[in-house]
């Protein structure tokens, strides 16, 4: 796999929008999540103008439950004295488990789904597809980041959001309203400490893991914000990089699977590589300048 | 579910064999596994007897890669100063990497999977067969224990165990030799730092999680076992409890799957229930005696 990332064009990546991107500050660092609102418009409206607000600042992590999720929230969610979402919110919004696939991108992996009957990538998320109905639906995936609900369908209004964790829950998928996924920092989330409550929840305030910070990208100055690039899967080079995950041909494999599933596919992140620096001097050398510096 | 493990039959559980059961015991608590002779016969004599020498006491966790495993062993390993395996252990073991699916347990599920043309579980391990080939293996899922290998197949000694801690590599599968799988104590490894080094392993000895000892339990005297039972896969209250699982029929769901993955599967132990006791008079009141409590 490193070999073709090492081939890799700076066209084979893209720098995702500061509009989609969200910072959760923890103690122990960063965590960096993109947003999709080609799925999930309405709940991405909420989570950035929530963010704008500041409402989960100071709030928690309340809940880590071995092999499934974390989720952050207001602690006090089903009390009255619940903090208000603030301005630009809204308190309701429609479910939005799936979306029509016209229209959408979609990178389809050949290989076969047990829970969906087409899986792939739509700009950079895992999803599954269904021709028959024109609808399509983010994949609960390792990082895949939801709102939590209650029973009825349209009951999540984005306050309370969740990662996957563990092995992937893809029974949830068109169950819930997924709003997009970790792309940095999985690390930080997938060790807390888990709640020994009903659902993993903690049973000790002190247990909660605390939240400096949720704040959109584009509401931080230039100079703040996270570099980082993501590989395109819509290109030759994730086509090969996820061939030579399907049929590992190094050395210590001596069974090749001949298959991969949606969510082993990896989705590698970089920090984007420095920009060629121009000599003070002109240069003696006839080197052509880089006319697709980064 | 809890319905349907409320209604089980003490005949729906098992207890695992004391030969076939191993104690990981951390500073943080224990950790159980239940190894699997019948598809690593070779590397389960090396473990009963490398537990029997106390070899992994004093020794570490090393590695604690995210998203894939933790691996525990002799740091030392590599080098010429590395501990003896001691009395009763073989330098050199045959690949287990599948066996004959002839005479094997298998309590398949008509679920489809891209890993392996059949899957089910043998005695409770989730495994793959294929019957062109009459040959089965257990699968990396979630909790699965295995022997690190180096590049030739026959180079794993089950000096260098790991564990699964991610989304199932089922990659991994008929490539290296799976011994068994941890039945208790998952969110005791599945939270351990991410190590900073390559493949996860931790770049300061410091940073280790120390063993305090690995026994097997025949050899713990009976009173300092660990009283616990495994739901057994080969019973219609199982078949009932995967298709609850299959096809959620709670409020919450509003989209049935229809499908599982071999890897999702619950596959529930508890502390077995307490015997009931004879009253020592008759009892006074005319409440019926609970004959399930747990």
């Amino acid at each position: 796999m490193q070999e073709i990332l090492d081939a890799s064009a700076p066209s084979d990546w893209r720098v995702p929008d500061p509009k989609n991107t969200l910072y959760l500050d923890l103690d122990s660092g960063q965590v960096v999540i993109e947003l999709a609102p080609a799925f999930a418009p309405a709940h991405v409206a909420n989570i950035r103008a929530m963010a704008k607000n500041g409402y989960w600042n100071g709030m928690s992590i309340n809940r880590s439950q071995d092999n499934f999720v974390v989720q952050w929230g207001d602690p006090a969610e089903e009390d009255k004295d619940r903090k208000p979402m603030g301005r630009g919110t809204k308190p309701k919004l429609p479910a939005e488990f799936a979306r029509k696939s016209d229209g959408l991108p979609f990178d389809r992996l050949p290989d076969a789904d047990g829970w969906a009957p087409q899986v792939g990538f739509s700009n950079g998320f895992p999803a599954g597809r269904d021709p028959a109905t024109n609808t399509a639906w983010m994949a609960h995936c390792y990082g895949a980041v939801g709102a939590g609900r209650d029973v009825a369908a349209d009951s999540s209004n984005a306050t309370e959001l969740y990662v996957v964790t563990g092995q992937s829950p893809r029974q949830l998928d068109r169950n819930i309203t997924l709003v997009g996924r970790v792309i940095k920092g999985m690390e930080l989330l997938s060790v807390l400490p888990r709640g020994t409550g009903p659902l993993g929840f903690y049973e000790q305030p002190s247990q909660r893991t605390p939240i400096r910070s949720v704040r959109l990208a584009a509401d931080v100055p230039k100079k703040d914000r996270v570099a980082i690039e993501v590989l395109r899967t819509d290109t030759p080079l994730f086509t090969d990089l996820v061939e030579s995950r399907r049929n590992r041909r190094d050395e210590w494999y001596k069974h090749m699977a001949g298959h991969i599933d949606l969510c082993n596919v990896p989705l590698p992140t970089r920090a984007p590589p420095p920009k060629p620096v121009k000599p003070a001097t002109a240069p003696k050398s006839k080197a052509k300048p880089k006319t697709k510096k980064r």
